[in-house]
C-alpha cells in the first residue's frame, strides 16, 4: 500500500506572503498537488476548468454543501468558493501531498474537519514589515490599508490553533522550513502505524 | 534573549544504529552538544573528564541522585551511569541543541522529566536486518544474540511513547530526516511564544 500524502494548509494574515511561498513550494516540489477550489463565479478568459478552478452553478454548489462535500466553503459577495473534500482525499490516497493556500477563517474550518492536516501559519518578520507590504501591494486607499492591517493584527491571535509558525522573511528560507516540516511530519510516530505494525510483526 | 536549544533524544533498540546516526549528526552539526554522562566507573586510559564522561565517586553520585540532579540514571552491574540535568539545561539555555543517545528505558525516564525534548526512535528497515546487524556486530555467542534480538523485539512496543520514528537504512538519509525534525520542531507554535507575543504586541 502506498503511504498517504499530507494535506499542507498554508495560511496567515493578508500580506504575510502565503501566495508567494506556495508558488515557490510548487516550483521546488512539482510533485505536490495544489488544491483546486470550486467556485460559482464565471471563468475569466484565461482560466481553465480543473486547473484554476472547478466552475459550478450555484445550484450544483448548494447541492455539494448539502452532501457535505466541502472541507470548507465561504460566500464572498455573490459567489461561493469552496475546497472539495473528495478531490483532496483522492490525491492524498494516491500518495500525493496537497498544498492548500487559504485565509485564516477557511483554515480553521478545514482544521475542524481534517485535523490530520499540517497547519502552517505564515507570519511577516515584524508587523511593521506587514504594514509596508500591505501599503506596497496596493492601489488601495488609506482606509482600506488601515482596515486590512487591523484585520491582520486581530488574525495573529488565531495562531495558537496552528501547528507551525514560519516567518516569511526570505521566501527560500520559509519554503526550506516548510519542507523540513513536511518531512518531519512524515516521520511522526502517529503517521507510521503501518511501518510499526510491520516491525512488531517481525518483518 | 537567545532562543533555547532543543534536547534531541536519540533512542531505539540495540542494533538499530543510534550510535552511528549520532556520530554522523555531530560531524554534520558540530554546533550541537553531545550530552555527557556521569559515571562511577574508573576512567580508561584514553578517556578525558568532561569529554567522555564526568567521573564521580559512588558517594558523589548518590548525593546527586538525592538532590534530583539526573534526568535519568541506571545501575549497570556495579556502576552508575546518569544524565546530569544541570549540564543539559545550561547548554539549552545558551541556545545550543543537545543530542542524547540513550537506550529505551533511559529515554522513557527522560521523557517523564523533560517532556519538551524531541524523542526520536531509530528503527532498522526490517527486523531481519536488525538480526543481521546484531549477528555481524558480534563476538557474542548465539544465546546472547537471540536474547538481544528478543529484547529489541519487545522494545519496539515502546515506540508509541516517542514523537518520531526514523528508519536507519542509509545513515545520511536518517540524519537528513533528523535535521528536518529538529528544524520543524523549532517552528512549532508552542515553541515560539516569544515571537508570537512580539507580533501580537505590534512589533
Amino acid at each position: 500500500m502506498r503511504k498517504k500524502g499530507l494535506l499542507i494548509v498554508v495560511s496567515g494574515p493578508s500580506g504575510a506572503g502565503k501566495g508567494t511561498v506556495c508558488r515557490e513550494w510548487l516550483s521546488r516540489n512539482p510533485e505536490t498537488e495544489l488544491s483546486i477550489s470550486v467556485t460559482t463565479r464565471s471563468p475569466r478568459p484565461t482560466e481553465v476548468e480543473g486547473k484554476n478552478y472547478f466552475f459550478r452553478s450555484r445550484q450544483e454548489f448548494e447541492n455539494m454543501i448539502e452532501r457535505n462535500e466541502f472541507l470548507e466553503y465561504a460566500k464572498v459577495y455573490d459567489n461561493y468558493y469552496g475546497t472539495p473534500r473528495r478531490y483532496v482525499q483522492q490525491k492524498l490516497m494516491e500518495g500525493r501531498d496537497v498544498i492548500l493556500e487559504i485565509d485564516i477563517q477557511g483554515a480553521l474550518k478545514v482544521k475542524e474537519r481534517f485535523d490530520e492536516g499540517v497547519f502552517i501559519f505564515i507570519v511577516p518578520p515584524t508587523m511593521e514589515e506587514l504594514r509596508k507590504r500591505i501599503v506596497k501591494r496596493g492601489t488601495e486607499n488609506p482606509e482600506v490599508i488601515i482596515k486590512r492591517f487591523n484585520c491582520a493584527f486581530e488574525e495573529i491571535n488565531f495562531i495558537k490553533r496552528y501547528n507551525y509558525v514560519v516567518v516569511n522573511d526570505k521566501v527560500e528560507e520559509a519554503v526550506r522550513k516548510m519542507e523540513a516540516i513536511v518531512l518531519a511530519e512524515k516521520c511522526r510516530v502517529d503517521r507510521n502505524s503501518e511501518l510499526i505494525m510491520k516491525l512488531q510483526g517481525g518483518i
